[in-house]
């Protein structure tokens, strides 16, 4: 048998990944993948966009590592903070952009901050360099920044934050907390990871400045374009300093030379316009309604000791039920009865969280809503008054 | 300055790339990079498989890391020692094969057994791994056996062999070579990574078996589409096994989640019916007719002290020039005079190498085939009698 490498130990599959197989069943209701909803991909756009774009060979050759110019340019002009192409790289992908960053940054050992709970894919991608993780409790305005400090005093060398309408909780930090991460990450000198796949999408509330618009030279921001557009062409962008996005490219270089110049070329000439802002507020709509439909289902069918986030944008709920509960436990028998979600535990880095769980409601009907959420409700009050509560 | 990682120190850019910028101004004839050539790309028959593919949801939405089952069926089905479609990970190019198996077998200060010369992108892959080379040399049969042993012997953990019509040289391993060099990586218990971009475009000569028929266990074979279909969807193979192909897809996960959707599915839609072997067999008789109007070119114009590789098939010609000629320093003035191509010490690890070029000749016209070799020609004959030579 052919020797592994050390940091090999470190790769376990995604959890979430297993628990999609299962449920991949069609009479089983998913709140459990974050998928974007695929009613909304604008597919008569795309093909047109399409159909140009194979009209020309330079769209199916070899390109330049940074990305397409004018995909470039769209993001910069986006982003009054950055009005350079030359600070954006486009990658595969935001879990690209994680796992670049983690080549980039990581020895083996060194600790990341990372909020409790957070994104699983993240940590994935930090794993198989070794990474370390202080997870750090975040109230209602954002991780806790007398945890960051700490951590950081204990040699943290990285802050990755999911601001906006996080995955997994939906919540958001509000710019004061955000401008004292940002002047933590500073004082240290470490990065701040700005991890942002949902931002446009907030629905509700007021906008929240981005970390990056707050230091040009400690935070790197990572977009995508698979929420706004769709997910299989696999685009996202990392922005920030220019000196870091050079060696980015370098690495990326390296690990597949360039994301697919045909999937680029498609989606910058689908942009043109209006088209992208249009697109926007008709997926935004989508959610709002799609959220509001589950809040309502989750206040008239939960039992009244659970508790959940109401999100401002994005595609996650998170509930928290009643302690003792252990959402993981319970996730074979909500299948059996046809409705899946991610227990809770999976974004924790030390197997807390038992009673909590995340519900995207993205691609589920109004009707699938209604009936998944009623479902689980009574799952879980039975649950309660039976002896598997507490 | 945020601190980066130890691995870095190692990251550099690739000087083929550098070289390609100072080569696009248009009116320089390139044999600099290897492009296929773009007039052979099928733009027809991929604009009526996106307007299918994009008709379908589906092939837009994310999607499972192995790779779309009908991709992964056409891999298998063409590989008769892999009848099974678990054996196949789809790969985001074959560049991303090169990351992920370092990921997966390098520790830091590993050393990995490569042809001198050898790809130089491999060489990119691996360093971010933290990698040293052992740099065996070629014979006409292929790789030295008795300097791999002796490399094995002193503990190097992988063998990297680019086996058909090599990129640089052009050179193919014979069917007894590559026995040898399976039955030594099966004796030490390592892993042959045989990358075969060009195998498909074999136009003279007869064909070798691939060395993955020659052990089901110490072998991982990665194809590419690049060259065969077109570079710009990102798409290649990694085809071994099972249990290293299992570790290869959870890395991959961690990495990008997948590659494109829906590249893979236009992929899948054009190769459809016998298209994908009409379509090579046109490829090969076109680069057929280019290599042997480089070769009279070669013949005509270049130094009769000078020599060459006749490879049967793939991209490129290596040429040897006399002993003291500098094709590094040289590329300079080649390019003053509107030609380009890449010197041969890039592709060395040691330096060596100063009097050897590589010459693509996939995308040059025929005319400019003539032309560009004649200016090169008439370049080197002058350096050799003006005081340039030795």
């Amino acid at each position: 048998m052919v020797r592994f490498a050390d940091r090999v130990a470190n790769v376990k599959p995604s959890t979430i990944r297993e628990i999609l197989h299962l449920t991949q069943q069609s009479h089983v209701i998913s709140f459990a993948g974050g998928l974007p909803a695929p009613d909304l991909f604008p597919l008569g756009r795309l093909r047109e966009a399409a159909d140009q774009v194979l009209s020309n060979p330079a769209n199916l050759q070899y390109s330049i590592t940074e990305g397409e110019t004018v995909l470039r340019e769209l993001v910069s002009g986006r982003s009054p903070e950055l009005p350079d192409p030359a600070n954006v790289l486009i990658v595969s992908g935001s879990q690209q952009g994680l796992d670049l960053v983690g080549k980039l940054l990581i020895n083996p050992g060194d600790s990341i901050v990372v909020e409790a709970p957070t994104y699983l894919g993240a940590l994935r991608a930090f794993d198989v360099y070794e990474a370390r993780y202080v997870a750090v409790p975040t109230d209602e305005a954002g991780i806790d920044p007398v945890g960051v400090e700490q951590a950081l005093n204990d040699g943290a060398q990285m802050i990755y934050l999911n601001p906006n309408f996080s995955n997994p909780t939906g919540k958001t930090m509000t710019k004061a907390r955000r401008r004292q991460i940002v002047e933590l990450a500073e004082r240290f000198d470490v990065l701040v990871y700005e991890d942002d796949p949902y931002g446009m999408l907030r629905f509700s509330g007021e906008p929240v400045p981005p970390m990056i618009t707050m230091s040009s030279s400690h935070v790197l921001y990572a977009g995508s374009f698979s929420k706004i557009l769709v997910p299989g062409f696999r685009l996202g962008w990392l922005s920030g300093p220019r000196g870091m996005v050079e060696k980015l490219t370098m690495i990326k270089q390296a690990a597949d030379l360039h994301t697919s110049t045909t999937t680029q070329a498609i989606a910058a000439e689908a942009f043109t316009g209006d088209f992208l802002d249009r697109h926007v507020d008709q997926v935004r709509a989508h959610y709002l309604q799609q959220r509001d439909r589950m809040l309502l289902a989750l206040a008239n069918y939960f039992p009244k000791e659970a508790d959940w986030t109401v999100p401002e944008g994005g595609m996650f709920i998170w509930v928290t039920l009643p302690e003792g509960l252990d959402s993981t436990a319970l996730l074979g028998r909500a299948v059996d009865e046809g409705v899946a979600y991610v227990p809770g535990e999976q974004f924790f880095t030390d197997g807390s969280g038992r009673n909590t769980l995340r519900l995207a409601y993205s691609v589920a009907s109004g009707a699938e809503i209604d009936r998944g959420i009623e479902r689980l409700g009574s799952l879980f009050t039975r649950s309660m008054t039976s002896g598997s509560y507490a």
